[in-house]
């Protein structure tokens, strides 16, 4: 049995990460890891006449370049695993409509990438299939229009606000391979502690964050120094120090090699995001960009990577419900 | 290698339904199928403020059952796979909020069922899990409210509609068992053929069903008369017999024993819903209900169950897109 501990699952074989890509906004690209993202986009519409079409283009487009770089071939992918934050996940059910492979879309909200990669990985371990394109998108104009207000109304954003990513982050995972891989998962549980404000997603998310962390050591028989880096999704500066806070009370030590991407992926000072970034390709980005190239690089060795997400909706909310969290973690080494 | 010609796979072993639940409104219970189903509301709020709570309440009702009718207990479900129609998969994420078990969230509009019961039947026969709990809802009045009109409008039906069915069906797969069990799926893919009407989804989807269904005998070399009977989820009249008509293209006679959910679950003649049933519902509790008790008794051995969905929203329904359709094959044999 490949099942350990409460909730994960480790790997018989590596399934290997072979390619990844990233594609942002003008914003992302001029934070601190512009560098590393495949594509930097300038008009954020890509020539499109909504915003929801424009999310649509990135991840058409951001699959087709995971693709490309692994240089495997659309036929020969077996499944392809994405989805967004669109009502009914427009942007992944129409990002692949023309790609014509069988088809798992999912909703982890900005978890997404996280359940991708664990879902496609037990796909691929379990003989299912050799290779998987998975994606997850986001647009920050089609994301404050459908949870919070229309940009053009100029609401205020309060300080534990944070500003959703704008792009797409894909990979191929493959039976066959070298480099990055993919050993182990634990998959999340929802943990909802009463947080009712759309404005305070890290709040909202960091139990989730901090329970999924905390059993994946209990059930691995690992701490954090076993990890280069744990990284988790989108909780920004309010659930980064929460997390930090809780997995204390479990007597984990997260203070010392632990980031989160959406604190990585603007700059605090310059960019004025507030509480910093989020969406689902805030972690897909960060992880196919910045991540995916350090461990190339072997400047990481292994790392637990944690993508979180808030399952609310504009109907949950209005309906005065809190807001439930899940993360789901994914460890990835480095490889030869 | 399980996976098997363009897009299926062949289980290694039988991943057995231990147990089904089905719940459903006032209508569906007067329907032909009424005595099937384990629970039949008579409120279609069931004490809730509105129609998306009642939903939540409905799911979360339905997969306890699931799990009480199994004898397993919560805390040995390893993954609970669900989806549903609302916005970010409310009806899902509430549903099962209480659970605490690991959740991967899907969404596949009205063929979520199949999709839940193929990424569960891989999991358990990757060797991932023992036991995986399976649910999938929609409610009626919150999906006229999302997708169409508001129910208090009174707006007039047309006659390709269909009535989304009030319900849940969940289902308990394990590893351990005897019974119906499940032995290959056919993942499939985005068949979008420029159908905008969201009044006539039965046209949206029958592509995508007879897709699915002939790559379905390609891939295992069968042909409609390998099965007892073949059960699409919801394409109701209009699409039943596009999917004849276009299968017939492909060489494959299905006019002998091919039923679909959405005309079984109402009386055509006294329940006037036009064309039919719809909804993540439809499928899910025909299933779990009639089809899983034919199971049993044996008087099925072997069923193509084909979940169909519509994967349109209301905002691309708005911006002038088409509706992309979506099925999932899996096979069900009746066992010891």
């Amino acid at each position: 049995m490949k099942h350990i501990g409460s909730q994960s699952a480790k790997l018989q074989y590596p399934v290997y990460i072979v390619s990844t890509s990233s594609i942002v906004g003008k914003k992302e690209g001029e934070g601190p890891l512009g560098k590393y993202f495949d594509v930097i986009l300038e008009d954020l519409m890509v020539e499109k006449e909504s915003w929801e079409k424009a999310e649509i283009e990135i991840a058409n487009k951001s699959l087709n370049l995971a693709l490309e770089k692994s240089g495997i071939k659309l036929k020969d992918i077996d499944y392809i695993i994405s989805g967004d934050l669109l009502n009914q996940s427009m942007g992944s059910n129409f990002g692949i409509r023309s790609m014509e492979r069988p088809y798992l879309g999912i909703f982890g909200a900005c978890s997404t990438i996280g359940e991708a990669l664990s879902i496609g990985a037990m796909i691929i371990d379990g003989d299912f299939a050799t290779n998987i394109l998975v994606g997850a998108s986001s647009h920050f104009c089609a994301a404050e229009k459908q949870f919070r207000f229309p940009l053009n109304l100029g609401t205020q954003r309060p300080l534990t606000s944070t500003w959703t990513v704008t792009g797409d982050g894909s990979a191929v995972l493959s039976k066959n391979g070298t480099g990055p891989f993919i050993s182990g998962i634990t998959t999340g549980k929802i943990v909802d502690l009463g947080i009712k404000d759309v404005n305070n997603m890290g709040a909202a998310m960091a139990p989730a964050a901090a329970d999924t962390i905390c059993t994946h050591f209990k059930d691995f028989g690992t701490s954090p120094k076993d990890y280069d880096v744990i990284v988790t999704g989108d909780l920004g500066y309010v659930g980064h120090e929460l997390t930090i806070n809780l997995a204390e009370k479990e007597g984990f030590d997260l203070s010392k090699n632990y980031e989160d991407c959406g604190i990585l992926i603007f700059d605090r000072e310059t960019q004025d995001t507030h509480s910093g970034g989020s969406g689902c390709a805030c972690s897909a980005t960060t992880f196919a960009g910045y991540f995916y190239q350090k461990l190339k690089n072997k400047e990481i060795n292994k790392m637990l990577f944690v993508p979180t997400g808030s399952l609310l909706s504009q109907t949950s909310s209005q309906q005065g419900e809190s807001i439930p969290g899940i993360a789901h973690a994914v460890v990835i080494e480095s490889g030869r």
